[in-house]
């Protein structure tokens, strides 16, 4: 065996989310924009700095849904010169609600990937949030599926070497299965283990990176279905 | 040995923490109070308020800064009838942010009473945002004295037990130390454990709950000093 652990990505691998906060990124750009004054794309300059907030917060508020609302209500205040009403602060405050109670809606094909994927023992690798990270997982149905869960709070080569030593996976018979190259991929591939990317359909532009070229432990894949096939064919 | 681990919690236990969240309610009791209309006690009823927001949102929110000044400020727009300005909702996210870079202020005696416990194998057992649980215990200087760090989600009977499994500790010789009866010392009696009760100069709403009486496996003492004598006294 090549390969005997399949680790899994969660947000935007197994089940929707970034496109949640593309909504909320929307909502933003739509109570900012009319404050932001004779700029030439007052939306794309919301959200480039609310982006620039998140960024600048991420040490500080981490991922998930807290942490962008509070980036939102202060990047808000602060492109309005704290002139925006606490009406749409309040807007702000009920959308993470909202996001928050948001159905786990699973990506097209996961069930039949998972099952396809059931002689490996399977992982869920994911970060952000341990309370939204547990509640999905925990709404997600396909939690019993897998053979170990871990939440960790960032994804580097340093979390992926601790988590797969709680699990004794060595990381030469492991792959990472995701929508990120950064965060499930490229840290994988460097630890020697195998990496395939599934992008989703819109990627945070705190995740962005260039796909790897000519790597023979790493492939690209237009959905979940493909990934059983590529697994298969490394395990040989 | 009847006792060969000992846990300690982190906040409030080993270093301050509520006496910073206080300050925060105070700040929030201050900045609403004058929306309150002709209530009798304008502070104590926005306290108050703030305390049933944030019991309402735990479950949404979990325990930390952030998810505090989420309730504050949706507390805030809702005693205020949405008409608290901006610049005020603006302080309490400034104040989120000085929260979180407070320095970690040990308690006093906590590196004496680590030093007496060193016999025993030692596990941080604390509960919270993970990203500030992280930055704490990095800050911390104490952490390279536990054999074994685990921050949880919530603390009961079942995290507990997780928690000790993967740790392999006997429940029966494992003894807990913390300022919180009802996080650190009631689900740990109940799986066979011992408990110290080391009460903090303030304790949180949500932490509130009885002494036992006359429990053999049950100590409260005034300081963390006294801890070590009282581990040493039920491990003969």
């Amino acid at each position: 065996m090549t390969i005997t652990w399949v680790g899994l990505d969660a947000d935007d691998t197994l089940w929707h989310n970034e496109s949640y906060f593309v909504s909320s990124y929307e909502l933003f750009a739509e109570l900012v924009a009319p404050y932001l004054g004779d700029v030439e794309d007052p939306y794309q300059t919301a959200h480039d700095q609310l982006i620039a907030t998140e960024i600048r917060n991420v040490p500080w508020f981490g991922y998930g849904i807290k942490g962008a609302t509070l980036s939102m209500i202060e990047c808000a205040l602060e492109l309005s010169n704290q002139k925006i009403p606490a009406s749409e602060i309040y807007r702000l405050v009920e959308r993470a609600k909202e996001m928050m109670a948001h159905p786990v809606e699973l990506l097209e094909g996961v069930v039949d990937a998972l099952d396809a994927l059931a002689e490996y023992r399977l992982i869920l690798i994911t970060k952000g949030d341990v309370m939204d990270q547990r509640r999905k997982i925990e709404q997600s149905t396909v939690a019993e599926r897998f053979d170990a869960i871990e939440i960790l709070h960032e994804k580097d080569q340093a979390t992926y070497t601790a988590a797969l030593e709680r699990h004794n996976i060595d990381p030469a018979q492991f792959a990472m299965i995701g929508n990120s190259l950064k965060s499930d991929v490229y840290p994988v591939l460097e630890l020697g283990g195998f990496g395939v990317h599934v992008p989703y359909e819109t990627t945070w532009a705190l995740e962005t990176a260039e796909e790897p070229t000519g790597h023979p432990r790493f492939a690209l894949v237009s959905t979940l279905g493909e990934v059983p096939a590529v697994i298969e064919r490394w395990d040989q």
